[in-house]
């Protein structure tokens, strides 16, 4: 099966080497080069808007699917209008713009942040009285395009409304209070053209400047309910929009109950620990999800813990040294912030796992 | 790291998915198209005489392998006396020549089986004294470029022998003892540069018609002191080449002990079930060899039974509904007694597996 990929970044990369054992061929379509996909598969290097391009592109694939929710919505649909592309179109169009996704959250009764609209902020009083009116501490986030922590402002006091609201300037903007969560978790659902909708175990996440840096599969203190609750959130979201593929969404966890932070139509950064921690990936599964295959086991092989290469090399020799360590290198350029590589550790079960979570970190980040 | 391999079969294209993790590019250098690699990294597809060729191929590389025996050595002295080959020359050598490779187990206080050298046969009566003198039953087997099965005769009674020297006229022939062998195993041991070799636990193998259909790892009934003799007889190849890579050696159980039927310098199919069935595979710990790397676990994940796609597609969305399959497909076009895919399951314990054992190879028959 011939299966293109809009987005060429590793998770595009991690979905090829997932899909190759199937007997699957790949090609990418993004604008920047150099991409993490250039060792692994041929990239086609144009812009979205180049639809002569994307005719080249989706020249004898059987199936597109994306693996970057900010491909322009307009690219998609002249893709899905000539071939299958899963997630649909409606998936795309929702996880781009943070107001929708709560709408869409609210409508399923997922409970969500308490959050208002400011559209194309602009730095002057008025803003200011609203965000003022809704009341700090509070969070800005630009309605689109954000990722990583980028497009985010955190309002901790009333005198830094403005200079919170400057940064944002011209875009679309949410408000939303800031959460006091006990920590954050991810789950990771996938479903097939069948409907029945598998889950891996809860994931419990890490941010560090709006960026991830460890994740850790199954979750420590999870009970039946709060998986299900996870669960069920999942459930109604896939079946909103008959979705096919990998689903993530990130929670916060609020006096024992989950509140949705954000949906991602696509396989996910905390869930990389499947590809040595599961019986099957979360990238093996979108790719029988997309073709149209059975789904394989989500059941853990044992306690994950996920570091991510954030900006540096590390000394792959002692990290390879560990005998439960699993490097990735997604073959890129370390640069300040930028994801580079991965490395998952897995364990028989979560106390030695979390006893031995600090000398992974440290081997990991070279301290 | 930049790798280049010599050969373009399925057994490269599994070394390049196990390499890319850890971010190795690929490049291939083969004769013959179109390649198992072709999806999966680039293709040189030249004639291995041709040095220009070769030149244009090792140009930017780190380091070279091989995936394929019958590499012309020549070509190897070519690309090694330029870049870095693992495993080297001499093993590649001998391994390419049945009647050298018994003398290096004999050397090595091997336990082999009887033979005799017989030189560029004719199928004439003073060649069929000497193999009635030998006496059947008995293996006729070509010094040279045999593989799956092929050059090989079994002689049976002595009225056959002409007939069976006709098949291999004109080659270089080794006569060898038909063995009442109990069962076949093979023993996979890796060496890095350090030194300090691994071994995966002995795996029993079933061949038809020379071709191995499948492979169970761990194999059953093995005390530790047949896994020992092994390690031992692999132990001391290692040491002879200072080789570094994985090395595989063919073993028949005769009486409860181990004989030697011969090596491969290289990734070996019986060893496919380590992708999903040890910590390490077969493939990244060659590749992790191959870069000066540290090596990773051999310890088996469970009972894995392997079984090889021959000639035909099966249904892979039957294959792909049970829980413990794993479904690899080499993009290659089925023909006749063609390797073109494998299918792994792996299972918590052998009993599991032996009684599965039906079930998943009607699946992957088609049957």
């Amino acid at each position: 099966m011939n299966i293109g990929i809009l987005g060429a970044g590793q998770l595009g990369r991690m979905l090829a080497l997932a899909g190759y054992p199937l007997g699957c061929s790949f090609r990418f379509f993004d604008p920047t080069p150099p991409s993490a996909v250039s060792a692994v598969a041929p990239h086609m290097c144009e812009h979205y808007s180049n639809t002569e391009a994307l005719d080249s592109f989706i020249k004898g694939l059987d199936a597109v699917t994306y693996e970057f929710e900010n491909v322009p919505v307009e690219a998609a649909e002249y893709v899905a209008s000539r071939v299958a592309l899963q997630p649909g179109i409606e998936a795309l169009r929702v996880a781009q713009d943070r107001f929708a996704e709560r709408e869409c959250f609210r409508k399923l009764g997922i409970p969500v942040v308490d959050s208002i609209e400011l559209p194309a902020v602009q730095a002057n009083e008025s803003h200011k009285g609203i965000v003022s009116k809704f009341g700090v501490p509070c969070v800005l986030k630009a309605r689109r395009l954000g990722y990583d922590g980028k497009g985010q402002a955190v309002v901790r006091s009333e005198d830094k409304i403005l200079e919170a609201l400057s940064t944002l300037k011209g875009q679309d903007v949410i408000v939303e209070r800031l959460v006091e969560f006990t920590r954050e978790l991810s789950i990771i659902a996938v479903r097939g053209r069948s409907g029945d909708p598998k889950f891996y175990p809860l994931i419990e996440n890490v941010h560090h400047q709006g960026i991830l840096r460890t994740s850790r599969c199954p979750a420590n203190r999870v009970g039946e309910s709060l998986q299900q609750e996870a669960e069920d959130f999942a459930t109604r979201v896939l079946a909103h929009f008959s979705y096919v593929g990998v689903l993530t969404i990130e929670l916060f966890e609020v006096n024992g109950k989950l509140v949705a932070n954000e949906m991602a139509p696509r396989v996910h950064n905390s869930g990389h620990f499947s590809i040595e921690g599961s019986e099957t990936s979360q990238f093996e599964n979108h790719i029988r999800a997309v073709m149209g295959m059975p789904l394989g086991s989500t059941r853990p092989k044992g306690s994950s813990l996920m570091v991510n290469l954030i900006g540096v090399r590390p000394d792959a020799k002692k990290l390879l040294a560990m005998p439960q360590v699993h490097f990735h290198w997604y073959g890129k350029a370390p640069r300040e912030g930028r994801k580079v590589g991965h490395v998952t550790a897995v364990f028989k079960g979560s106390e030695e796992r979390d006893s031995k979570a600090q000398e992974v970190l440290a081997c990991a980040r070279g301290t």
